[in-house]
């Protein structure tokens, strides 16, 4: 275990408060899976079965609880949700998945919760066994606790190697009823020596069934969680979780189970905004981060190449280390450019850092002023733009600068 | 400019001597590109037109020497090759082709060789325009010294932030006549501040026609220059060009123009042991390395898929910084293995590092002695295997560790 790293200086201010959704309660525990002296468990359990979306890593070699979730998920159907912290159950075979089935009969006893309606989500350490009997023993002190204030707790306790909790939170009118949505995240984890997941856990009370939830869901992830790179790296755990309690449906929101339901308009925005908080949270605790960096394609010959493109420049160690040394150095977003094996020419290509057009049309822009470059650099956000002049489509990432920190905090020899 | 850095660690003990090829003569000056109290530019000018073959970078904006390189191929004739360092004259549009126009007309007045004769790569700063006169008013003096003993100093000319010269040769049967093959290579630079190349030249005596030295070329790199990555950024300069002067018939080698000719077994043998050779020793000196790593992937589903995992683990920075730390972390090769795409099977997944088993079919092995693998991790070089149980196609790459020397010298700001 590394030790724990100073606040990033990418973190928020301060913090929302979350206002409590009807339907669901949330309880924490330290029930010492692996850390000593905080949480590592959290409970969400619904009052009724809620409506639930997933979206999970692509990785081939995925976490114990993902298999389990992805089997639960078609049935659309919650009663609880479980997360710890401090082991990930991952890359643990046959073991890992007795350890899931355990827990999920603990959560089933204490709950009455069918074991269909059971998710779960593991964070920390690969490869080590998960002891089920710790988590279960621990369950009916977490059902008797569980209160619907209890949200920034449990950010809280699903935390690894995060310096700070990410939450959001947003109010929007479905039909002619206010609904909330609430979301936690922890990320960095997945690149911490040892750790391996980014999770998100999501809930509304607005009435939406799982059938317009799940293409809701799979669409906002695209220009979120999809669009934020670290280090490149994928967790075997990655798991986003949306839970809609419905419980709005009382106060007049309209029941909706179709995505394309034009009711849904201000929702979607607000569900877009509230993973882009989140993701971009995710990224700004990146390890060792101390830019935020966002990277913009324009003219692109199509979406995918815009994306694949942005992805090419935030990935790149050259320049996620120029950006890290306040470096405008945009032959290493060219050559960025150059080895995403998408369309691009280099005598139509222009390069920006911020508002300050660095290159154009095939060669540095005669115009470029270095010390006004320079000055910008010293941001602690820092905006990269490429417009490669070949068709129309655009795409943003974000990501964090790569440096010394990094390297230290992963490559610094566990005791 | 970063400053000199020490020599790598993992650099050569001894540099072997380079015979003399028939055919081809090399020279070396200090024509002031960028560096000073340092040669810069290299010619070697063939006394009849060589066959040459070539490879270069895959990326969409390559630089303006490529673009020529590439132009002039087809012909498969060379007299004369052109290579400064200083400036990678890469993204300079229609002002860097003008460059290598007027640098070629140059080497075509001193050595009599036509323009499509002629070859050329540059490596150094990108963007900047290169300035041909400096190259031009250096060429009479570069054609007199030209002598057959050069090429020792034509690899030290090339070199940018490497931290050594790096040269192989071969002897070997052709016929019933021994040929030679030289080799020289720069690399580093292509991970380098503002640096940004990958080069090779190689020569022999060999009477093999460009119609043979191409596929031979194209196939030999796979596996060498190919199977290589340091940071996972390609350069838009990256030129590998192989040049036969055949001299060799006038001793009784025998005129080959088939790559499938079984006369080459050896010729080719001794090429791939020789490419292998000059593309380890860039990952040798790569920015900040400290470790040598061989990835081995076994039992894949195909040989793409097989690289392809292969270079996702090489490549990741979690796998990378690990190396550095001397922790033999398999969870992250797990976790690169699940990120490449390709087929695996986590119930089935042996890793290794050296010998050492430290994880078998989806679980720790309970037989791992982490004493062991600690002690292992501490040798220079590092071999990690990765056996995915789902085929029988394998693949190597190799590859060094990520350290805090690397984000320093791209990250920290130039003055």
């Amino acid at each position: 275990m590394a030790a724990a790293a100073p606040l990033s200086p990418l973190a928020p201010k301060k913090y929302p408060a979350l206002p409590a959704i009807e339907g669901v309660r949330f309880a924490t525990i330290a029930a010492g899976v692996r850390y000593a002296g905080r949480t590592d468990v959290m409970l969400a359990l619904f009052d009724r079965p809620a409506q639930v979306a997933g979206v999970f890593t692509r990785s081939k070699c995925p976490s114990a609880p993902v298999d389990w979730c992805r089997a639960n998920l078609p049935k659309g159907e919650a009663r609880a949700l479980l997360v710890n912290s401090g082991n990930a159950n991952a890359f643990t075979g046959a073991v890992g998945a007795r350890s899931v089935a355990d827990v999920a009969a603990a959560v089933s006893k204490a709950t009455g919760a069918a074991a269909r309606e059971i998710f779960m989500a593991s964070t920390g350490v690969i490869g080590e066994p998960l002891d089920a009997g710790k988590i279960a023993a621990a369950l009916d002190a977490l059902v008797d606790a569980a209160r619907p204030e209890g949200l920034m707790d449990a950010a809280k306790a699903i935390m690894t190697t995060d310096t700070f909790p990410k939450v959001a939170t947003a109010r929007v009118k479905l039909g002619d009823a206010e609904v909330t949505i609430n979301g936690i995240a922890k990320g960095a984890g997945m690149i911490a020596p040892d750790m391996a997941t980014m999770l998100s856990f999501v809930f509304t009370d607005a009435p939406i069934a799982a059938s317009a939830l799940q293409p809701l869901l799979a669409k906002s992830v695209n220009r979120s969680f999809n669009a934020i790179t670290v280090d490149s790296d994928t967790s075997t755990s990655d798991t986003l979780l949306l839970f809609a309690t419905g419980a709005a449906a009382a106060r007049g929101a309209p029941e909706i189970d179709d995505a394309a339901d034009p009711r849904l308009a201000a929702f979607r925005r607000a569900l877009d905004k509230l993973l882009l908080d989140l993701a971009q949270q995710v990224v700004r605790d990146g390890e060792g981060a101390r830019k935020f960096i966002e990277v913009r394609v324009a003219g692109a010959a199509s979406r995918k190449a815009a994306k694949r493109i942005a992805l090419s420049i935030a990935n790149s160690p050259l320049v996620k280390t120029a950006c890290g040394g306040e470096d405008a150095n945009w032959g290493r977003v060219v050559m960025a450019v150059g080895k995403a094996g998408e369309k691009a020419e280099r005598d139509k290509l222009d390069i920006f850092f911020g508002d300050i057009r660095v290159a154009h049309a095939g060669l540095r822009d005669p115009a470029y002023d270095e010390a006004a470059a320079s000055a910008y650099m010293k941001n602690q956000k820092i905006v990269i733009s490429a417009h490669l002049g070949v068709g129309t489509a655009t795409a943003k990432v974000w990501t964090c600068d790569l440096t010394k920190e990094y390297v230290a905090i992963n490559g610094d020899y566990r005791s």
